[in-house]
């Protein structure tokens, strides 16, 4: 009854629309097999153990760690830990925060209000952080900014470089505001740029990371790193209220381990990356953003876009005219390939 | 580096913490690995799909159901469809939703208050229920109630009869209350009176139910079943608001549809059961609570205590001169009989 | 102690910075006197209980009213009565509640999504409320709109007619949304207009009304107006909840009877305009907005506004090159006359 | 319209309901009528300027002191600046924060949980909090407790002294937990005790306390007293944000610069004290609680409450058998004397 018929799974390998519905990769699986025996309920098993040790050595510095099983109670969870209730946290008009958590970070926070600010590729500049400071008034009757989030790679699948993180975390560090990194495609950014994990993030000011695994090859869990370890504790009252205490978490903290075993989250982002690259080349001018990790979006008619899925490739409509394409861990150049010849036909 | 090595895993093998512990049942292993494809993300996969038929055929009713990775969030969504922010859940002062949630269903109802009742084993009764009702002036000053909640198999191991949960139900009608189980434990429930499921919960007038797998053998999944069918429309936003859509859902509704095939779920939780009457027979006079279901309770001074785990067997104490033993699907009659032979043995 | 000296009385009869600030009228402290007698507490006195009549009689329909004694509280009461924590509230990016209540109806709603709007002097269209719409995905990754919230008179002074309020709100019922006012200075758009409220608020599809009367000469008691009675009880547990049920509320209906008795709340309404008018006739080309209420947007340099400061005029900047001056129901045409002529005279 | 006629004024001079439906003394009125002028708004003026130099005085410490309109606005604050949303307050069974706020604390707090403790006359002892304290595990499945809040006058009319106030504020420094006291009668408590403000509140360990006036003659003033200075400012925004910063603050300011003049709070307290002294004397055996500030509790049968009754007295029933009478600041001995003779002639 669970069987799968073979003509969708063909189809199902020409889909386009998220690394978000991408298979588990084998490591990850084997992984939660391994750990298939009794150990202690809830984070108290030998894999929940060795979190803290592992990515504070993947950072080079000390950090504290939980796992969730999503990005969105990552990212709430992180927005909890750095404003409060009455206080704001700035990202960007497009950030997914904001558009595509359903108000978990109002949930989370209870009620802090999302300031929007613009930037080309879903990208926070300096310039439009501080304009959105600068258009609030200092008193009691304005919600006051205590934070800011960015995504990286972000929503349109631009890369923020650790001196671009770095401007934002001087900044966020003269205005006393938090700094938290969507990271849901925290390797693709890392595969992308070859640079150290702690350049992009902890040396470049940022205070928590939501570093996602579930796009890139694992199943249910996400790590939130807290590179100010003092937060840590308030959120592991958090992450239990808000339901996300598992109790069987020795199956979560294995698939990250997993994950981290021999740079597995690096291989499997560039992987990502790599597909992403092969339809960049062959869109050509079509693209309307530059491609740095596993997302391409691209001019496309109406018409274009329906002679692509006529060919059988499955993709999201991006507003009017244009289309985006996700890539994933699993996809072989044989399987995108044919994506690719198909846009250069166009 | 994640193996196992020997003396842990039979060290293991004699712990009575808890179900929440044990590990997890083949037949889900197995359709966790047969879901391994890509699908839709989220909920729209085939598997989630499946879910709203195969709980109506189930419960002989229409219903709707959502997965959710935690009992506790099962537990606080519920609440939240049946009571306001300005509102009270009557429910057992030894629920699991007020001493082991952390503030979940306070966090999710947005502050609504739990107002609590005595019973024996934890078990609410009509009477103690109306003299909360009683107790509550009918005006704005106080919080009015707008749900009972109570939990079968209850967090002594005891279990509400059909009659007893049809009273409960009877009463919140008539005050127009919702009632919500938490079935945290309903397979070992289920199994121990050997109804029908219907029987138990909608045809006794309960409106939600938390239909729970993990401590059953599941991994990471349990259901939320609403009756009511009208209230699942906005749990689907506060789900996803509460960072519990996982964008691989299908992981989650295998587990679940595994569960319900061939009736997984009763012969699981008949087993635990069968530990736990195994272990019932030899304490005798020591009970403090009818064994119904796979916890036992029972007197036992420090020293007594400090002898059965100098044999090897773990469990927590229970208060002063108390102690719970609690059984799980996995643990076979060889592994248990050691344990009650050494209870006999006092 | 208290005795004001005179210099700084006649300072503040040149203050044109908000009507927050205005005096309260005699008739109001006449009614406060008045009902300095015993009564019942909280809600249940002679006064209040009139509350609901009088208000149907205005409005020529049956209503339900609440008193608070903030606009802040009005709204945001009104707002959680019309939107779910997990829904969202349209308005204009303008809007009071969005700019000037630190978060409050993201407070009492638990946290709903306040969706910005554009439209010239702060009025919202129905083609940009049905553009919000229009880019909201229907799905659960994003918050869904449930309400529509409107200030009559704008934050820019200008007024809706009852055509433009019904346009909103055919459009709100066809989309199953709730339309509040925030009627902070409704008393100045019905004087505007000399329309009768009916037209203004229920029969335009109006649902819940902030009706102001602290910035039109009273002290402290706005009231809540509930055109769909069936939201009126639970916000009244809300309004206990928030703390705004004060015990002595005797002393804020009497404030409210006595603006309503022989139209006291038109009368001062109509003070405050004429006061606005008469600035505005000499502002000539420098308004911003149509003065309609009594709020004047003026262009005005960095050395005219200092120009007219050294004069003893006081007001806010209002961005780079703009100034906001406000009248209120107190003001004498002579003492508005200087400053029109100054303003003429630059 | 609103003249009151003579027997229903004098029908409430023989009501013992309540001390919050008691008249607004002369003082009170007089400082609204002066304060009757335009000045800045919110809490911009020259009274709210003034408060905390005179509480700092009044307390012979540095204090940080905002008005707000109700008592349950007060507390609630006051637990929100205690107390997180994951945490909880430890309170008696019979305090006003849980029985008669509406949740209130849960709202202003986000969810955090009242733990109840028991103690004779509403008062909690240092046993008693221990002992919720102990119950407690200390992990994160449990609301950990963050502050104690005691009532002082209790909810029973009772009296906490300095050295149990110490006592308690000894251990919540041990436990690192907040000290709030609800001070709805704080005058009538120090009224009672004689003692100077600064023994019964920071020298004895209390952080925040609710500093009541309109019980005592007040019209809608109370004043939230904040010991640790750096709480006060969160809680500016967190008044706004609830809707309690009125536009004309300096009407509240007002009443409490004139309650603090010439001790008016203490002389109107002691007054209201006397006559429950009158009454308590003739009450005699019949007390169930000491009659230590202005509320007198007796056992009274449903007949005798009945002829009480039918001579023109009204109060509340307490429970079965038990009745409530509460003074207030504005009766005098000649209106309480006949209902004491009608007491002792039962």
């Amino acid at each position: 009854m669970l069987t799968l018929d073979v003509p969708r799974r063909i189809a199902m390998r020409m889909r386009f629309f998220s690394d978000n519905a991408a298979p588990v990769c084998q490591p990850v699986l084997d992984a939660i097999a391994a750990a298939n025996t009794i150990d202690t309920a809830y984070d108290g098993d030998q894999w929940s153990a060795q979190l803290d040790e592992r990515f504070s050595s993947l950072f080079g510095t000390r950090v504290r760690v939980l796992w969730v099983p999503t990005g969105t109670a990552a990212n709430a969870l992180a927005l909890a830990a750095l404003c409060p209730p009455y206080g704001g946290v700035i990202c960007h008009r497009e950030a997914h925060i904001q558009n595509d958590e359903a108000g978990a970070p109002e949930f989370f926070t209870h009620g802090a209000k999302l300031m929007l600010a613009e930037g080309a590729g879903a990208k926070l500049t300096p310039e439009a952080v501080e304009g959105v400071i600068a258009g609030i008034r200092k008193d009691v009757h304005q919600v006051q900014p205590h934070a800011v989030s960015i995504t990286n790679a972000t929503e349109y699948g631009c890369v923020y470089t650790p001196d671009e993180v770095a401007a934002l975390g001087k900044l966020t560090q003269k205005h006393d505001l938090g700094l938290h990194m969507d990271g849901a495609r925290f390797a693709n950014a890392v595969a992308h740029l070859g640079c150290e994990p702690a350049e992009l993030t902890w040396r470049a000011g940022v205070d928590v990371l939501s570093f996602g695994f579930v796009k890139n090859g694992g199943m249910s869990a996400e790590a939130l790193v807290f590179f100010r370890c003092e937060l840590a504790d308030a959120s592991l009252y958090r992450r239990k209220r808000a339901g996300h205490l598992l109790s069987k978490g020795r199956y979560l903290a294995a698939q990250i381990l997993a994950m981290l075993e021999d740079d597995l989250w690096l291989a499997n982002a560039a992987a990502a990356n790599a597909g992403a690259k092969l339809l960049a080349d062959a869109a050509g001018e079509r693209l309307v953003y530059p491609v740095e990790a596993n997302e391409v979006f691209l001019k496309l008619s109406a018409d274009e876009a329906q002679g692509l899925r006529d060919l059988g490739f499955d993709f999201y409509d991006w507003g009017v005219g244009e289309a985006r394409l996700v890539t994933s861990w699993d996809q072989t150049e044989e399987q995108i390939r044919p994506l690719a010849e198909a846009i250069a036909a166009l």
